[in-house]
């Protein structure tokens, strides 16, 4: 299958290329970036040195493909949407343009309208776990936010168990560097980043918006999250604080997971009574693709606290992509993926 | 005045002999460590080279003096109290053995006995901001948790003034390596520990039980607290989610932190329109003894976030120490502890 | 090929089992632990959860099979060997102790005796880029040190060519905390350690011996090392100074790089007159197999500055491992050990 | 005294203003910084919110005041150097332009002539360890760079003493973000930064001409240096090779140190058979004013290898400066500059 990359020189373009110049049935065609068109890949992703001698072009000089990754900073895909479409039958994008279903809910998180409204409904959320038959048959995938991925993740098992107090939730997502892409300001000057444990978004962050659309399964649910920035390049934890409607022991929400996630190349439960590794821990992930998922019920209350982790890059962005790539085609969902992650690291 | 220090040796114990071997009013006596007895005191905190001769001695050699400070590990002091009271008229205790006024909460959140619960009730919570008169008049001071201190600061303003619904709330509390004390094992070893997220105790934290206790103005507060420990030697950031009852804009929730800290010279009221450090952040306070506190209201809902920083050795230990020294003393509270912390670092 | 790893449960043990159960030619048979013996081996390696149901065994249960990896620590195997050799034709070593051709340098080097000395030529020092064809034919391979290997490959090029002054040079190399494996201590407990530029072998370092032995092509080099430790968990940068012996400029040296190592593909040379990565740096190293090799001619003298960087766990430990076992069984080189490195991390 | 401080709004001025601030024998006039003039001094130091409420100022509008600091960009001042005369009788110069006495030295090293040759000898180059009474009767005094200041600390006792084989010296610089100045890109990007250990001036540093000059004791010092960036925000640490042209045993090399520097307030020598911290580290230096020496003696050949640490905004740079300033002033040196540093950190 023949892949091209649109806007290929941030992070997460960067890992994309790096899955899919050594993804076993994909051969990359194209990596556009205006601001590096001309200049070899591995100028800009030193990584990928001695794997590639691509080069980056134009976005004007993309040619038709089989399908089309979007790897664009938020707001321009959905300029070009209609556009692109005449280039590959199939794509995935893995910025904000599409991934939420109602316009207004751009207006709400994102400070302005949408401007493409109607391409919406064409697109399917694009995390496996939750839409894997829908992405199956799609033409058109959106990514997921980083942030939103490991909540999701840990959250939907109980919220689509029904086993939630009110629907609400308290999450509170550390972030590594890596998050806010490739642009250099004062805020990511290493001086004043280096060691950092910095309330970004205390509210309102975009996120948001993701949560509470993937987990209406009984209702709109009530998602109340704040973002901090923590000394970590790639890693996301996400912990979130919510109380069982019924009596349940530990046994039963592990078994609720359990049951949820056994057949999930990419999810593991994680909850260990000894070990330094006891909880998802966003450390040992960076490279791979799993999003790690526990939790530990509070002996005073009825309080559960979930627990997620992933690579932001990886199952929080281009992974990701490449799974939904994998079963759009219809091959072993892992195919590119296998990376386990390093320890220690 | 001359002041000597019981279990000197820890990263505690250091920070304060840093500190009281600068105060300007005060002498240090001596240093106990039971292994290290003999050695140099710079031999175990390299930052006291050149600054003093002064050499560690055991338990067994102390001698009476006008103040103790006891920096003991947890569960010790408690069995010594009654003896070493002889030796001092006025002491200090850094650990957790006579922080809480019900010795019942000792069994819950240490799971032991008290040794000596009727001591309790001679002991002020050594939080100054919270109990400064009590404290001017004390001859038995205990110390505060470090992520207690910090969400007490935090949350103060907000449940004395009554305007907390349900009087419930969600911590979240970040904290550094040097919380942990200076034992190495496998989870301190640093490929292990760098670059950690690392879910510590989700649940039944026992600092929990500080909070709950220092909080209830208008009734038992409900506290729902997990900790992260994160990639940073010394430094917590608390961060607290609430909901108010009644309606109160940013403005009205700043004039309740502004009336409340206005006076207090060690806590700093922070949130910014713009900038790097637009809310209380722990890097920019390593070696100060300042909590920063800020807080952000939800445009979205009545919820509050408040976020409070500290130095988990100095505010949050040492530090805090020798601010009631100087309450207790009746010098100027800053005394010895007017060190800013540094920017950056 | 049945392949079985002694001493798994360490840091270098465990990226070896990493790359050996996604090796698609090897078939992992045992992992042995003294002290997890029974345990999962994910348990010791969380990486590895969902990767491997292996459990650890004892070193007393081991089975033939067809290769063995060792990788005790240091002291230990020179014990075993002869019996070892009844379990396995073919054997690589990644400890210390069969790197050194001669006995005495035991002595010199590691203070004491050598327990088996007539079998220290059986062994082949395994830097494949240097003994390619011995490794080839060899039933008996030993490891490299890590700082060695970084410094062999950035020197032996010149070393080789014989341009380097009164055979002489002076390194210094940067070092991760990984390097000193996984039995913590107060000086690898984390508030100890992180942030450490810390000089814990400024002369008498062991790769000493490793460096002297495999760079006299043209008489006994001179090798002054020093050794620093540094804020990184993988990683090993060596910068090392020496003097030409005749003329030549930058672009004589670069050939001379060029053609040392065109064909290698574990080798890259790196030297860009732009952008952040221009010479070898050891951060997007982290889990590749590559060492990268740079250097810079001072305009003011016949100084050359060669620096090399690799993973220590890598290149320097486990994959080097593996390349060597690719040689010895006529795979591919790179078979198993294609993950370039992440960008950024 | 009254003081001002040109150029207040970086690294260098920041920590200045921080000492000056608290310093008992002075106040502080103004405060310059063109792109920040009318804010106050804490919106860029937020490490001094509460400290002052001073605002910075146009240079435009400077006004006479008994001492000026000066802490512009590399370039700036020796333009400036004439006019600035009459607003103080006395100067001290953070800045490059004027350490070197030769001006051609500036076309060698620094790409472009001098604006003010003539002006150069008169200053003095401002390491008060060096230069102590001429600093005591001096006018203007140049700053040092921090690598330098590292690099002569360590060496100066030995090239005085004449011990140094050929005067001939290797060094290697470890040096943390914060020496970089404040203004990011791509290269200090946290992503890109974090965890390096990059080789950014493996030939041709601009501080190896100050070694130059100040090593001079005994004919022109051969000085080969390369500077490798770490992960640290504050810190240098230079570890130095040389060989010594007579037989003198690790004690006779103590003796020279021991004897240079016992009466030295910044400077320790440090060298100790055990613990963590045998040798400086620049991690425990954070802040204080000390430049920490130790060495080591190879006791494989005549080589001894020289490790000194240093904060480079502190002795490096801005304490350094307020040293300069108390003995100017004659008042006790260490005035202001007492903070030891922390541990752990």
């Amino acid at each position: 299958m023949q892949v091209s990359v649109i806007g290929a020189s941030g992070y997460v373009g960067g890992d994309l290329l790096r899955l899919l110049l050594q993804h076993p049935k994909v051969q990359v065609g194209q990596a556009t970036s205006e601001s590096n068109a001309g200049k070899f890949v591995y100028a800009v992703h030193p990584n990928l040195r001695k794997l590639t001698a691509l080069k980056f072009c134009s976005i004007q000089e993309i040619k038709p493909c089989d399908l089309l990754f979007v790897a664009l900073p938020h707001g321009r895909f959905m300029h070009k949407f209609g556009p692109l479409t005449a280039m590959a039958p199939r794509l995935i994008d893995l910025s904000a343009d599409f991934r939420l279903r109602e316009s207004q809910d751009y207006v709400t998180w994102y400070g302005h309208e949408h401007a493409d409204p109607e391409a919406l409904r064409q697109f399917v959320y694009g995390v496996v776990e939750l839409h894997r038959e829908e992405i199956r048959q799609a033409s058109y995938v959106s990514g997921a936010g980083c942030l939103a991925t490991a909540s999701l993740l840990g959250l939907m098992p109980l919220f689509r168990s029904g086993v939630v107090r009110n629907q609400e939730v308290f999450i509170e997502a550390k972030v590594g560097s890596s998050a806010a892409g490739n642009e250099s300001s004062l805020s990511t000057h290493h001086p004043e980043r280096s060691g950092a444990v910095r309330s970004f978004q205390p509210t309102g962050h975009r996120h948001t918006a993701e949560i509470i659309q993937e987990l209406g399964f009984h209702g709109r649910p009530q998602v109340h999250f704040s973002a901090t920035a923590v000394e970590l390049v790639r890693g996301v934890l996400a912990t979130a604080h919510l109380f069982l409607n019924q009596k349940l022991d530990e046994k039963d929400v592990w078994n609720i997971y359990r049951t949820t996630y056994a057949q999930e190349p990419f999810v593991r439960v994680v909850k260990e009574r000894k070990g330094v590794y006891r909880y998802p821990e966003p450390k040992i992930l960076a490279g791979s693709n799993f999003c790690d998922v526990g939790f530990e019920k509070d002996p005073h209350s009825d309080r559960v606290v979930v627990m997620a982790a992933l690579d932001n890059l990886m199952k929080g962005a281009a992974g990701n992509g490449v799974q939904a790539l994998n079963v759009m085609a219809g091959w072993d969902e892992t195919t590119g993926l296998q990376f386990p992650g390093l320890h220690p690291i």
